[in-house]
């Protein structure tokens, strides 16, 4: 009888973990005329509305790392949406394509800003997305990306920007950012930023009032919380590296501005 | 004989808590010929060197508030002195006082300094203190001073500043800085921190390449830390406010600081 029960109850309970699995998507959606391939994720251990993800790619596009963040944020209860800024799920091998694709999007924010809401429409329309929780994060490219969205005044409760570029053409003037919460995880090492943009980044955070975490993180480069880096910087010869450290705590940190932002 | 043994082990056990207590003890000791009252503690309940912090008190002088944390961080396992950087223990009643005071040190940085470091040298000759590792924190006016004496090269393995002043009349230049962890707790509504100061302090610790975290707290006025904040800023008309939530994350994040940069 007691070993009936205790089968029986290990049936139910690994029923109930097959049952809750992380279920990821592809999706198509448009930008005016462009069609952008996107990765849609929800984790049915979660019932119910919850908030909402957008993750937006490094320079490299839409590939399986953005994809990957998007999974982890689903098993946080999440739905999340990764992104694509680059049209039809173009992705790069070289910089020197990941350099054109990323600056033909950066150099055009109107176009960047219709890419970026489409996206932001899908997520909202999903049946466990509540509408009023919205939040973006990226990587490289897409943090710089996640951090114009802010400047543009689009509204999000909370943006997250990952090794982001931190430059702009047009700092935000006080008010005009809509986004309540702001992560910056940026390695104190990385080569590809000026502390002038650092500078001018928490300057206008601050002239707007917005609450926000800049960590200047010991030790890392740029790309810190990719582990693909050690093999891109080598084979491209290029200042990058993962840093397990960096991205645990930074991870840990959004991990933290989501939970008390959506409480 | 089992009611003995609990008895025993109960008594053990309350022995032992007795034996392990908070130790603080005013002392006094000389920057040039002025006379300095601290504050030093250690909690014996730690054995051995330990790391040592030193506390800089608000605009108000070397009071309670800045005996309570070197209690806290006593607590921690570090031994911690209360610093004077007003001479003769002087404390001020009223905002005219204390920013009398304060301006004074403020004004004359080669003084400040020499306080700063009397202190440093009686921490360091402490029998408890490995005298390679040492931080200094401060509040208000003291978060001012430590961030002060980090952009002077005075050697300190980390800072933390909370609701400090972040205006100086001398930015570091790269490689100046010494220390290699910085925090820095700052109110998003603390009324009397300008952007551009948050702008210059965060550009010049990156142009260092120093490890840093700023925190722009969520809905914090100046004094967030002090619970008596409420009480004075009614008082004497000013905007200061304890903030719990504020507190209790800033003081999170200097724990974390401290248990990295230690390790």
């Amino acid at each position: 009888m007691i070993l009936r029960m205790i089968l029986l109850l290990v049936t139910v309970f690994t029923t109930s973990f097959a049952l809750a699995e992380v279920k990821g998507e592809e999706v198509s959606y448009k930008s005016g005329e462009t069609t952008m391939k996107g990765y849609l994720v929800t984790d049915d251990a979660f019932t119910g509305k919850r908030p909402g993800v957008l993750v937006v790619h490094e320079w490299w596009g839409h590939n399986a790392y953005a994809r990957k963040r998007a999974d982890m944020l689903a098993k946080l209860g999440y739905t999340a949406l990764a992104v694509d800024m680059y049209g039809d799920g173009k992705t790069a091998d070289h910089p020197k394509d990941a350099g054109a694709f990323s600056a033909a999007v950066k150099n055009n924010l109107p176009e960047a800003r219709a890419r970026f809401e489409a996206a932001l429409e899908l997520l909202k329309k999903q049946p466990t997305v509540d509408q009023k929780k919205i939040a973006a994060i990226g990587y490289c490219f897409g943090g710089g990306i996640v951090l114009e969205m802010a400047r543009e005044g689009v509204e999000l409760n909370a943006v997250a920007s990952f090794h982001g570029s931190l430059g702009t053409t047009h700092r935000a003037m006080p008010g005009v950012i809509k986004v309540q919460r702001v992560l910056i995880a940026n390695g104190a090492a990385d080569k590809f930023i000026k502390p002038e943009d650092v500078a001018g980044l928490t300057g206008e955070l601050a002239a707007s009032g917005v609450a926000f975490e800049f960590l200047n993180l010991p030790g890392a480069l740029h790309s810190f919380t990719n582990p693909d880096a050690d093999m891109l910087g080598k084979k491209f010869g290029m200042p990058i590296a993962y840093n397990a450290a960096a991205d645990r705590k930074s991870w840990e940190a959004m991990k933290a501005m989501f939970a008390e932002t959506f409480k």
